[in-house]
């Protein structure tokens, strides 16, 4: 039976300074992306986000970024390849104690923003987070934008990988984003995000911007949960993946 | 055989911020206090310091402080016990993976500065430390001021706990320190601190700022690394204690 | 004719991290105290606060806090009457820096939190707040609580002082507020809170708890903007102040 | 009289941890940067540096930075024109009030770090500071590196700027310095960096690394004071100077 894992960036309340609908997102995910203190969330919403990960049912992931709290870990920062590996060890150990505390085995990791759109290009970046990765835990799950570098790195290290796709992105021939600059980057309608995502799912094809078909592995789809309109996609797009037949569930 | 720790806190400094003369001290100490990246220290110098230690066989320990890199973890911040034991609980996690990175069994926590001394005299700070340690790891010995709050909680948790007293402070007859804004808080003469461990190295007795004799149970010794006087006169002290017959190793 | 000021506490937002309702509560408030980057608030937020409140004829002052963004200045950090100098003033200067660049004048500056709360009693700190608001400019107005220590510094260092009240909060027999760990603390009741406010602004003087009648000046009123619960209040407090002949008006 | 300007970064350091020898350079230069809080250098810092350079006579200048202080400011970060407009406005506003306070007139600005870097080659973010140094106060004189983009920003503002060159730094047939990754980019030797700092001086011209004398104007040259060679070379450069008839002056 085809399978497909939901994931969602969790857990980025910072002290009184929140962020999200952890609470109304959880429930409709497979896989939880928890924030670990330095791009955005803090040591309790980490307990309390571990704590609300386990009721639901949500295997849990780490979510390591860039220590920038002011630019959400979305602004690239040039740095060293061992700064990363250590930041990135860091940030799996913090969260594993919290993961360990509830019983919890922690599924896989995956990077925040700038980590992750830098990593998607960049050997360098992807090997130092592989390797942060696979020596904190040889049995966690990698998870990269689909056939990126950050895929490759992870394979070369033996590590099981999980190929994002998006739903709201549009790719481009060489099977990259489409970069949020261009006007055609996002997909508005819900009718076509839904058509994309099952395309992935049961073909492992995307329909690029200039309408070729190009190979596109998806193994789990980044979803929001910020706002009614993002709550409402994300159960619309259940019922569609349910409706052909495509189980919904975790990577591990 | 009597025995005695040195304990000494390292891993301090910060980016390009160096404190501390990580090098010289360590091959005179049995336990050192590794910061955790949130009263001082960060990820790069955590998996540096862990590497050192191991290289110098000086056994490591967590040592978690207020997130309060400008005032270095030395004022007292009020507040509450679940944030606490969630920080305490963090900064021990992030530690120990390096440790795991380095097949090093982490011995202790310790707490740094101003939660140290406040835990030396409130038992519901106290309580939320002593749990959170057992919580990370249950074999974990927990460094607290001899006779202190935090000892009294550590045992009743169960854990292993050691006695830390001071060469270079007097005591109160009623066993605490005498305050720093007093003038005689600190003993600046080398050989009456070492007159001062020895006593109570070898009895279980320190001689209060009143001449009066009051028992002190000494497990370990806290000592620094800050500049040649300080690395000298721990030097002098391990030549007293290892004269005396005593040996100077860490607790576990 | 009787007057009063309303203000309200403004650009505590953090990069993506977005707190409070700015724009619907700044035609509603006369003085707005605008966070400045210690514990809430950020260079961005600042440029577009000030710009919003002087679109919006507000007057500006500035809201120093401890540098405690995880507590969002909350918490009770004891530090030395040298750091709390410096650190209000730096804030100041930084925000009247946005002031001049809008050709707003600062009317004034209130203290945020627990340095707010701490200055009340602590007359060493009330000093050096009314100092470091003195040496930034002598035609600042000091906002604290009526009748504090924090006001008879100002008055001492020859600030002109607003004697700030409550509407949704009681007080005690010595014009304290009752502490918010007290089952009467909160005024929930809207008609109640109005009433108080009346008889504050009308007579100087305010019921206490046991029903004495004691003296509070009120020269203005902290109102809040977060929820509609919080805009509705300050809207029906607006009505009703005008109907009884009061002007709302800022300090200066 | 042919002149110079010798400037160096000072108040650096963040809480306990220090940095360089404010001291000991003060009395060697003409002009100081001063950190702002952001990437170093805190609210005490700077009230005791603005002090120390008065004092010692020297002119004062903002040293605005990326607020990254585990970076140091080192670090390119992408953000955008506004924000680096805001936080160099920011950053110029704090320190401002410091120097009115001491009754000293800011003197200049000179980014730090990777803004200034940046900034050489990117006339968007030079723009961005540019205009923040003239809203702060149009009497500002711009530090840049000589011919670059900052340079001409603050030329087209109307702003004075001075061009800074560096004695221990090979050049480039084009004016750009040697990257720091290649072999050649230091001057290692003493009697050559004087050298080198003469013929700027003196001829407003640079030997290249491929023996081309390239024009290079020279208003302030960057110094440093971490150690004792560093102190040693700019009394040596001093010497030189002055036995060369050029008079060692601030920029105003």
């Amino acid at each position: 039976m085809t399978q497909i894992d939901l994931n969602c960036d969790l857990g980025e309340s910072y002290g009184v300074f929140k962020v999200g609908n952890d609470e109304e997102i959880l429930p409709l995910v497979t896989s939880v992306n928890v924030a670990c203190g330095y791009h955005a969330g803090d040591h309790n919403t980490m307990a309390k986000t571990v704590l609300s990960a386990k009721e639901h049912g949500a295997r849990i992931g780490a979510h390591p970024g860039f220590s920038d709290l002011f630019g959400f870990g979305r602004r690239p920062i040039q740095t060293t390849p061992e700064d990363i590996y250590n930041f990135v060890f860091y940030q799996i150990s913090a969260l594993e104690g919290f993961c360990r505390l509830n019983e919890q085995t922690m599924q896989h990791v995956k990077p925040h923003g700038a980590l992750f759109n830098m990593a998607v290009v960049d050997p360098i970046m992807s090997e130092a987070i592989a390797k942060a990765v696979k020596d904190a835990n040889p049995d966690l799950v990698l998870f990269g934008l689909s056939g990126s570098e950050l895929i490759k790195a992870g394979q070369k290290h033996g590590l099981k990988v999980a190929n994002e796709v998006f739903a709201d992105r549009t790719y481009q021939p060489d099977g990259t984003l489409t970069p949020r600059t261009s006007e055609n980057a996002l997909i508005t309608d819900h009718e076509q995000a839904v058509k994309q995502v099952l395309q992935m799912v049961t073909t492992s094809t995307v329909t690029a911007v200039d309408g070729s078909i190009i190979p596109m592995k998806a193994d789990t789809v980044c979803v929001h949960g910020d706002g009614e309109h993002a709550l409402l996609f994300v159960k619309e797009l259940r019922n569609h993946l349910t409706k052909q037949g495509i189980e919904i569930t975790s990577i591990l």
